[in-house]
């Protein structure tokens, strides 16, 4: 029930970052800042990640183009999470190619698992793999 | 890279949920699911997480009334994140009384602190504390 002033890097190594597009509310993605990437985002006004299975600094974007640029950086109550409002470029944040990564629905009935996003582009295209 | 098909509670005992407000498209909050938490939440449609700080499972709204009516669960590309797009009865997420926990933004240029959200409810009088 705290009410941190301001994220201690020195208490959570990495802190979740949810990156919501600014335009259309949509919540696009959550991924992890250190301190580094937290600075970073806020000295260049383009997100950056790190990346927890490269264990380095994910400057969103360096591959497939789809850079964020940083529209609000805001953090939560107990200054444990943070929320970036984005302009998300090329239109797809998730690397499947989809605008968001949160694409597939629960139906709470069956458990059945239905896709509700549209692809924007095509993964083997952009990563060539 | 991968494209999980189910949340695997064995790998990641909590898997981080990001609330939204389904109405306004508001993220409202992040908190924590174990598997329980998610069995709970997908059957009775209504929010429940798992508190990290009190190690047992938080039905969201027990001691506020703020409860979270489940309108739509949605997963991650890994499948190790979630999004619940949520009813949030009582107009705020968050115990400090703001409808989303995330009422402070970050001014890029000076890092000063500037409030942005308003006060829904005061928390002395809904917690008695």
């Amino acid at each position: 029930m705290s009410n941190a002033d301001w994220p201690d890097f020195s208490k959570n190594e990495l802190i979740p970052a949810i990156a919501q597009d600014d335009a259309t509310g949509d919540v696009l993605m959550m991924a992890w800042m250190n301190e580094e990437a937290f600075n970073e985002t806020l000295e260049t006004g383009r997100v950056v990640y790190f990346s927890r299975s490269r264990q380095k600094l994910w400057r969103k974007g360096e591959e497939s183009g789809n850079i964020q640029e940083l529209k609000g950086f805001y953090f939560d109550c107990d200054a444990d999470t943070f929320l970036v409002k984005v302009n998300q470029l090329g239109g797809a944040a998730c690397h499947e190619g989809y605008r968001s990564c949160f694409f597939r629905r629960i139906d709470t009935q069956s458990r059945a698992t239905i896709t509700e996003g549209e692809r924007v582009f095509d993964p083997a295209q952009v990563y060539g793999k």
